[in-house]
């Protein structure tokens, strides 16, 4: 595999580019560029702008609606229902966060309940923009199944991503995001590709007996973090997402890798909290800077592994990305170089 | 072990009757039974009515308050900040949830933060008594500090208890209650005294390596559940719970087993979201009653351990024991009836 590394500013030009060339809006093309740049920004290249072939691909098979109206309903003062009309996931994403922020402003918080969606990316930028503006926020989306509930052997539930995150005034934020697997299908698949045994924690066969066979995990169900604690977690996170949202959940979501042409009906759970109201910034941020040090200065079981906070790393991978380019596959670069050429012109690239 | 079979109303008198002899006004004393006789309900006697001979302890050490002067601060519509006082954790625990609730109704989403509060039992209590009322909640708390943490080799998180519930109107809520520590020190110190190994997943020793031997265990360190993902989760429970509720954090926490006679100025975070605005009650119990139907048909790996729903067997035992009566430690029962005993009349008692 060969990386390359590219300005912010290309990458975004590509990417936009490739999705206007789709039919995409200029505009949304914008925040489809955003959302995916700032996963790669983290050093989230799975859910970066790689993905954007795979969503294009969904576009033109009719799975995705590349020019959607999402409509947003706002039943009470601090709720908001959203309808993403089946459009490229980040988009709808965005949006719903936007939404958020705005029915939090009035009142203290603000919660969107998102169905019609799609795969919107990776929690981390969702979190990154609300506590950049001051604001807490947890966020959850419910995802293809690929998970059986505890003790069972069918696949009911998705890895349902989870995101926490706290701003800490003009210190980096707290951003916590996780999938509710131990590990995604990728690794099981690379290690049946290197013919290697896996750890009998990460998922069953096809019976629901936990294997150490990458294979028979493949032809079986990815195992939940924490055991039953992981599946409830899971459960509650299909029922914010999925249920109360008015989506698709459980094994009614369609899978995009299976059935591409078939839109998803992904929901989604955003909730910010305005932490102005709760004291000023001058506060939260002595707070956060005590929380932070007094973890980091926990001493370490392996002194060359020191103690992190969540979303450390990925903050680093930021800023650093930001000074010197973005790390990405040359491949992925390429991929989004002819999707980008089979456009005439290219308009709305600033 | 003698177990014993009481009423509910037995039990409430009883528990009130203790609380209210060692100064615990009579309106306080009967909100802090609901809340642990309904732990007890759901069978979780670890956190149920066995608890009042602790609290009442710390109550004659000074550690707690019985007479706390609860405030309530409402900075914004939806927000309210409480200071509990170094109340009883129950009453505080209660009288949040109330003022979330009441937060609520007005714009559909509430949420309290609160700060100098105790223990305030299992999460499954106010849980229950939101979706009893139609609301999905997501209710956490810090703790006393048990677990390092991830790669660290000092105490810094609680196993901060969080929950997630939602109505399903005349059907049973889904309600999800878990620490966030693989397992309780109390497992531990039983595999001690029965001279057993524990599994290396539950602990580490005192140099932060995992170990299966109990001794060292309990010289050591709980761990998180899921590695360094129920770690972040951890975290991120104590910058909500903790942090932005201006209550104390990781080893600020006082421990209420090493130093009783301490304020823990302990934190929870209540947020409650009004199902109503969503969708009717109708048609939310129509979605969760397929979500439930869907989840439960899900074939067993092992046929005589059937798939379960988070909080499924709780609310079995709640129905069988609000029917039977609740079956109780009499040693338990004992010690509530010698503190009973310390008044001089039964006031206050229904």
């Amino acid at each position: 595999m060969t990386t390359c590394t590219v300005t912010v500013e290309e990458l975004t030009e590509l990417a936009q580019s490739a999705l206007i060339g789709a039919g995409v809006a200029d505009a949304d093309a914008a925040d489809i560029a955003d959302v995916l740049i700032a996963a790669d920004l983290f050093g989230i290249h799975t859910h970066g702008v790689q993905r954007i072939p795979q969503y294009l691909d969904r576009v033109r098979l009719g799975g995705v609606n590349p020019r959607p109206t999402i409509r947003t309903k706002a039943p009470a003062p601090s709720v908001r229902l959203i309808d993403g009309d089946n459009g490229i996931g980040p988009l709808i994403g965005r949006r719903a966060l936007r939404d958020a922020l705005a029915a939090c402003r009035p009142t203290g918080i603000g919660v969107a309940f998102v169905k019609g969606s799609n795969h919107f990316g990776p929690v981390m930028p969702y979190l990154y923009e609300a506590t950049q503006q001051g604001f807490a926020a947890i966020i959850a989306s419910n995802a293809t199944t690929t998970i059986a509930p505890w003790g069972g052997k069918a696949t009911k539930l998705g890895n349902n991503p989870l995101g926490w995150g706290v701003p800490a005034g003009a210190n980096d934020p707290i951003l916590f995001d996780v999938a509710l697997s131990v590990v995604a299908r990728a690794k099981i698949r690379a290690a049946a590709a290197a013919g290697a045994k896996i750890p009998t924690t990460w998922a069953t066969d096809a019976a629901g007996i936990p294997t150490d066979d990458p294979d028979e995990a493949l032809a079986g169900f990815l195992l939940p973090i924490a055991g039953h604690k992981g599946y409830g977690l899971s459960v509650m996170v299909d029922l914010f997402a999925g249920v109360l949202s008015g989506a698709s959940y459980l094994d009614r979501i369609s899978s995009w890798s299976t059935h591409p042409q078939v839109p998803q009906d992904l929901g989604h759970f955003i909730l910010v909290i305005d932490t102005a109201v709760l004291c000023s910034e001058d506060e939260l941020s002595q707070r956060i800077a005590d929380f932070r040090d007094r973890l980091l200065a926990t001493p370490a079981a392996d002194p060359s592994s020191p103690v992190r906070l969540p979303g450390q790393l990925e903050m680093q991978n930021r800023h650093r990305q930001q000074r010197e380019g973005v790390d990405i596959e040359l491949a992925d670069v390429e991929k989004l170089r002819q999707l980008s050429e089979r456009r005439p012109t290219l308009r709305g690239v600033q």
